[in-house]
């Protein structure tokens, strides 16, 4: 295959710089590490039936009250929100508990963001918890990637351009790229030394912000390969494994 | 003096970020190192009384023709754009053309970006060539800063990162930071290993599209750091050295 042949790949590192990428047929992932997509990857591989996500707590509240064999999840500043069942960790929803329910989730950058996209082929979730995965999805795909941070209220961060560079890395020989983004998300991979990323990440806003909630375990969870080697995938209104 | 009492310092990687930042009472740095923010440094070490930047071609046409004593400078898609005298390159205007003279110049990234800033206590223009005296600059007037990336057409480029990266990394201890965006421009910065910048930036959007142009020797020059050492400030329409 020339170079030519090949399918693009693109970095978008904030939902603020979404209309900048023709999401028209591509794939598009949803990042969002800290920890949307990690725990919509787990909950997922866990045996979920679905994840449904909503962009607020009252909605929450709602479609889980009219969702049979639901549990409904989110947080806001660190705790579960009011009305909620449950919080927004990735080891909050072991087999044990969420096999065959709907997990109905709130989020706020992850949630934004996937609702955002328009026109895409595909949208599928993100996370070191399905690394290899995702990236086995892609190459077998053939079509145009974007790699969507959700970064948090529109600021770049860095766990999820981690991430971008972490699949970039892998699967760039197999995608035609010239975007600025994506080469500063593998040298931000690069410079993370490819391991020990919570070491990497513990200087981060995310991570000074969490670790006041004492979400340190969680977050060393969440940027651990291939816990959870599924593709969650947005078909209507839900989120389920292909 | 404390870490609380320490001025701010933050990164916006694109001018469709800008409104995530506080300008006020700030000092932004303009950056667009291919090539605005390079020629005007150049133009003023050199000379020019000033340099009135333009967003458009007809504007520097109609603003050369009213000012004394004034050469018109801009380009369309690498070529001196139709109407105006001279192009976007720093080499353009040595000592012997510029000095004494406005120049009137249209960019369409960092005079977009430089017109949308507002608030803002000061606004200095930043590029490699006075890279020094711009930390300087900062670290003399403890105040909060905003570097900003007039990138192109709103999409992250590698090049104003990197300089932000090296000016964060030279005066990081003076500040309070928890900015995400500075500190992956610090780790870019760190990737490039601090010197022969143009080699590191040989794969990046726009080293690609000027070398098209014939524009090697210019993107060298642009980066190559303190050959300009001035601090060009916006004061009212004009820019000049204070």
């Amino acid at each position: 295959m020339t170079k030519a042949d090949k399918p693009c790949l693109e970095v978008c590192l904030s939902p603020a710089l979404l209309h900048l990428y023709d999401t028209n047929d591509a794939v598009v992932v949803i990042i969002d590490i800290f920890r949307a997509t990690s725990t919509i990857t787990a909950a997922l591989h866990n045996g979920a039936k679905d994840v449904i996500p909503v962009a607020s707590v009252s909605e929450c509240i709602a479609i889980g009250a009219a969702t049979p064999g639901s549990v409904t999840g989110g947080e806001r500043d660190g705790k579960v929100a009011e009305g909620l069942q449950h919080g927004n960790s990735p080891l909050e929803y072991p087999r044990s508990f969420i096999e065959g329910k709907s997990l109905v989730l709130t989020t706020t950058n992850g949630t934004r963001l996937l609702h955002m996209v328009e026109g895409a082929a595909e949208i599928i979730i993100g996370s070191f918890l399905n690394l290899s995965a995702i990236c086995d999805y892609l190459l077998s795909q053939n079509k145009n990637v974007l790699l969507g941070c959700a970064s948090w209220k529109d600021r770049f961060n860095l766990e999820d351009t981690l991430f971008a560079g972490a699949v970039f890395s892998r699967i760039q020989h197999a995608f035609h790229t010239n975007c600025d983004a994506a080469r500063g998300a593998k040298h931000l991979y690069d410079s993370s030394g490819g391991s020990n990323f919570i070491e990497f990440l513990k200087d981060s806003s995310h991570y000074h912000r969490l670790s006041k909630f004492g979400l340190e375990h969680d977050m060393e969870y969440c940027v651990t390969p291939d816990l959870h080697p599924v593709v969650p995938k947005l078909v209507g209104d839900r989120i389920i494994i292909v």
